[in-house]
């Protein structure tokens, strides 16, 4: 931030200060990207023009007085795609050798051989197509997997997925799937999509994946489909409620493989966070273009054509 | 083995009645593949031909009686190429994004965040060119990693590795790599390799990974390194002493992934090991020449002239 202070007057607040700091602010960077205090602070924003947040999903920051102004709302999109795809194959490698298991038995000095599964050949169904979605299809193409995606536009010429469902089709392709990656930004369409009715969809020996927002599930749903074995398990690293509270069910599921919202935060991403803020205020304060402009209404950045 | 039981006669014998079923048998199927049954009933081999094994591996045959026989060896690969490569992978994964500690938190019910690492550039050797060092580092590189082999001749042009080290060499690449990953055939050569110097030669921040034998390792050493912090990590599917006993300190290090020698153990395996003797045996009796035929002094099946 110190070529930002050399610039502009730069105010650094907690939650309990930011209707204060407001007051009279151009730009507002939302560095704790979870926090809800921009809604309640709002009223002191008597002049901001611009609000970078310092993540992928803009969820937090995108209530109605927002929405409806002329405030421009950028992401830091980018940041965490190759992070969360490495994640998102990790954790399919460890359900398919049973890792967990290995650890289990290990704590026990007990050697008890398994079979285990492949991943090649198997079928992964990303529910995203944004630059999270697209870097984790690449990366579990080239482990060997076969993959399609989900998002708003059905089409079958998709440079990362191939092929693409609608979304409001979702029930129709779940049967296929051997894993689920969940990694849609939170909008009023896609809160709560993994409910009761697509897991019963879903096979029994599927896994389902959440990188994206917790309340794209239904969570007492997924509970009770782990529990009743209709799915054979879940990695969880969001979750409606965080931090998870110690008493959820989840937390003592054999298989749950569960981590604390944390699938993107390689060593040195608060760092990259800071760098593509200052980007974008250089951008700004030289009358180029923003980058990452997130479309209120659709509630992420939309992709540029070739993505689409 | 049913179509095999149309054109010849099958005795099916354990450890303890091997000798007595070899005599007068042409061809011996070692299923056991880490049975060391084989060199105490040699002297009833009074008219074998063939031996196959049910490995990649084909140390626990190749005792000198054998070595110096006309006894041809055959062995199994091929089966476990892309199996061995996805677990490879899959414990990479797990030590960078530090799955042990995600499911030890879990166990607790700790919300706990914290930064993982990367695996896009981090850099692996891999000691051993065969098709299962061919497989995880065709894996390793799809996955972002950078990657070079340790072979029995340096060249520059791999199809697989691009740069291969001779193992002669192999202390001078060591501090070079983030991940080690130890797959070569166990012969006089390369036994005992991985020992404290080599260890010493590593990073303190490398993991070294062993899905090739046991007995690469010098155990003690690779103990006393994970011990001083002169290794980060170490995941572990083969050891010198199998099932590794109870008592063995490696069981409750908190950086080491232990499994019972499976790496390549996918569901469907026996079938395709016996698949595998079957196809040999068909062309042993149409008299084709045997596939895999083993390189008694060398200790494996050498590498056809475009994988050298």
């Amino acid at each position: 931030m110190g070529s930002i202070e050399q610039t502009a007057e730069v105010r650094y607040t907690r939650a309990d200060g930011l209707a204060e700091a407001l007051r009279g602010a151009d730009a507002l960077f939302v560095y704790d990207f979870l926090s809800t205090a921009v809604p309640d602070a709002w009223h002191g924003a008597d002049r901001l023009r611009w609000l970078h947040i310092a993540s992928a999903g803009v969820d937090p920051v995108l209530f109605p007085e927002l929405r409806d102004s002329d405030v421009v709302l950028t992401n830091s999109r980018g940041v965490f795609d190759d992070p969360i795809a490495e994640y998102v194959l990790g954790v399919i490698l460890a359900f398919a050798k049973d890792f967990a298991g290995s650890l289990r038995l290990q704590d026990e000095a007990r050697w008890q051989h398994r079979e285990t599964e492949r991943i090649s050949g198997t079928h992964a169904l990303v529910m995203g197509t944004g630059p999270i979605g697209r870097a984790i299809a690449r990366m579990l193409r080239a482990a060997g997997m076969k993959v399609a995606g989900v998002g708003r536009r059905a089409r079958e010429d998709d440079p990362d997925f191939g092929t693409v469902h609608a979304s409001d089709r979702l029930a129709e392709h779940l049967p296929a799937a051997d894993y689920v990656v969940a990694v849609a930004p939170l909008t009023e369409q896609t809160k709560g999509i993994f409910n009761a009715t697509a897991f019963a969809a879903m096979k029994p020996t599927a896994r389902f994946v959440n990188v994206g927002r917790g309340e794209l599930v239904v969570t007492g749903d997924l509970i009770e489909a782990l529990r009743s074995g209709q799915l054979a398990g879940a990695a969880l690293d969001v979750f409606d409620t965080e931090p998870l509270p110690a008493d959820n069910p989840l937390w003592s599921m054999p298989n749950v493989l569960l981590s604390p919202h944390m699938s993107g935060d390689f060593i040195g991403w608060r760092n990259t966070l800071v760098e593509v803020f200052a980007d974008n205020f250089r951008r700004w304060t030289s009358g180029l273009p923003l980058r990452n402009v997130v479309d209120k209404t659709l509630g992420y950045v939309p992709s540029p054509p070739q993505e689409r």
